[in-house]
């Protein structure tokens, strides 16, 4: 099959993928299971913050103008009444001379307008009743958390679109969701083609290589947020990668391939796109590694042709497929953040394309460092293990050195960003 | 009870802890589910990469002797014997005068020392027979990948205590590890203590609040790679929660309690660490939030007490039991890692004491900066929410100003560092 391959800019490339994402339909899942999701409501306040007068500290809840008198040389006695503990109701109202001792976080009693912190204080017994010691006056409304104080009832408290994570889950509990309305995650499935591959379990044997792509992407899959689906590695025939592509668009939302989209004789996946009537969004692109990654749509459904080269494949998740598929989670940034550091190594040769390294991202001096993660020969695994970013290189006339700033895209943030650049 | 509360540095408190975490065991699993484990043993190349000579290009496999006449305009025309796909192999020898079609990654046919690119070339039948025209001289070995090129059989390909992500897989797959050998995952109890505390789904009763740190340390449990075990929230007596801890210490690696620390009169995590025995390591830290924050020790399994305040929670867990779990899982750099950023705003007033602040760190220009994530008012929970480090302030008698380069110490960071600071 000869087919008409047009580079395209990434940048139209990722506009090309990005019109398709679908949002997943809302689920509800348990608070202790919702970390790392997507949530598909705007989450208000049921209640306000504090929902009643309470106590932030150890201490005695008393009338303010029972220590009118009170001074260093002149203390007031109150009697205790008894004690309200964090969770406890005082049945009963505190009046001049009296007081309740109370706990952090426990409810005023009634008639109480102030608390003395029990530092200030000094109990004593006297015939058989408790007194406490105060040797200063409290003003009304001192050490008092009053309703409403942090925040009221109906107040936007998390954005849908926001992944959640420890602090979100702490104010979700905090206000009763003990379901969460969340966005189902994507199923991607993975498909790696090549007849020269290998499962990771079976012996080498002539000619043949372990598949290495298809595990990495299902990896790659999970730190996106989505599901993984592996559907297999298949033969380089029409026959087996059409059969393995149209069970996984029938069991996933999106479908990842890796290998087949050269220009090899046993390149299948083109075909397989005609075969499906699917339609072609792009199928070279003006970047080093991965230019053949290819794209394709079909009822809405997105199919993307990774590269079968390790590199190229992996670049070609991060860049485009990840976007999507954080889109379709719901998030409101699906992009990886892109930030400016100083490179670290020399890329002094000249590039007519845009060029994406792995590297790695790394802090000093309050100062961001890019460096490649390793020789990046794009058949050579060993490079991937250690990056935690994409430094951009932008293709031109010249070639990048050491101390030069350049961008950088994140892999392990989770906060992203809205546009791609 | 009264306790005897002597306040220590927050890297002594570390220090203290991090004399504990046991290794768990090792155990294998599959490679498909190994992302975000860490490795129990370095891992070896168990093959050269590649392992048999092959092209790096579609293309022609040759006798570089072939071409030695071959010119622009002196072509030669060698005969196509055939193809090799990639995973094929082709059984015949390539001698001069010869070619077979070579796929990429094919392995290299025996006789053949050179592969001449496909763009390069030109191919015509001629009587039923195929040739390939080339017009340059090709030399001997060009355009092979040979045996080990890449790696060699043996070579150390990751180390015990690596965190396993995409790349890691990749390499994994490779070296045919269908199944990994890891740390098992350190198993977290969580108990919320407290009679004020309701579940989140349950309404709200007068004086009682939703346990919000329970859950918020289950997430927390997670992102730091352990297997979180929700015991439930207990009343606050000495029988329930001694009963509460004693079950946790059965079930889980680590027991974190919250709340219960405080010299409150229902505080009864110090008088269960007495009842159960357990060796105390400290009781209160020179550090704001959670100067309670408690730990103990008890035939090697660490209690941790948290304080029952959100935020003095949150700064609990990532500053003491999160480097204990990634040291229980094997990693090699358990802490978070600290960064110098530029602090956003103004902490005027002096403190005396070490401050952790929940922050926000961003990127701008190359350079790092840190933001208060919200309010820092310790009650509040939606300052948690945006936190992505941790404001590292030190105490002293001067404030801090919006300019001044401040530590900062990162929260969704997986590298981490083997030192505290």
């Amino acid at each position: 099959m000869t087919l008409m391959r047009k580079p395209i800019p990434v940048a139209e490339a990722v506009q090309r993928v990005m019109q398709f994402p679908r949002l997943k339909e809302a689920e509800a899942v348990k608070l202790e299971e919702s970390t790392g999701r997507v949530l598909a409501q705007d989450i208000y306040t049921t209640h306000p913050v504090p929902w009643f007068t309470r106590s932030p500290y150890d201490g005695y809840a008393i009338c303010a103008a029972s220590t009118e008198q009170a001074g260093e040389g002149s203390p007031v006695w109150l009697q205790v009444l008894g004690t309200v503990a964090a969770g406890d109701v005082w049945r009963g109202c505190v009046e001049r001379g009296q007081a309740v001792k109370i706990m952090t976080g426990g409810a005023m009693p009634d008639g109480a307008d102030a608390v003395i912190m029990r530092e200030l204080t000094r109990e004593e017994e006297r015939d058989g009743a408790l007194y406490v010691q105060i040797k200063r006056k409290v003003k009304t409304g001192e050490n008092i958390s009053r309703i409403g104080e942090d925040m009221e009832e109906g107040e936007l408290l998390l954005r849908q679109g926001t992944m959640i994570n420890a602090g979100t889950v702490a104010q979700l509990a905090t206000f009763g969701y003990a379901e969460v309305p969340v966005f189902r995650k994507p199923v991607v499935a993975v498909i790696a083609t090549g007849s020269e591959l290998l499962d990771p379990s079976e012996p080498l044997a002539p000619g043949k290589i372990r598949n290495s792509n298809g595990y990495m992407l299902l990896s790659q899959v999970l730190r996106s947020g989505a599901e993984p689906l592996y559907i297999g590695k298949v033969q380089d025939t029409l026959g087996e990668t059409l059969a393995a592509v149209k069970k996984a668009l029938e069991q996933a939302d999106l479908v990842l391939t890796t290998g087949g989209v050269s220009v090899g004789d046993f390149d299948y996946i083109p075909a397989v796109y005609q075969e499906l009537g699917a339609q072609p969004l792009f199928n070279k692109i003006g970047m080093r590694p991965g230019s053949v990654t290819s794209a394709a749509e079909r009822n809405g459904k997105l199919l993307f042709g990774l590269s079968g080269n390790p590199s190229a494949c992996y670049v070609g998740f991060e860049l485009f497929a990840r976007p999507v598929i954080r889109a379709m989670m719901g998030m409101k940034r699906p992009y990886s953040q892109r930030v400016q550091a100083e490179l670290q190594e020399d890329f002094t040769k000249p590039n007519p394309f845009d060029r994406f390294v792995r590297g790695k991202l790394s802090f000093s001096g309050g100062r961001l460092y890019a460096a490649p993660s390793g020789k990046d020969k794009s058949n050579i695994v060993s490079s991937l293990a250690e990056a935690n970013c994409l430094i951009v290189l932008p293709g031109g006339t010249r070639g990048w050195e050491a101390g030069s700033m350049v961008d950088v895209l994140l892999l392990d943030d989770q906060e992203g960003t809205g546009q791609w650049r």
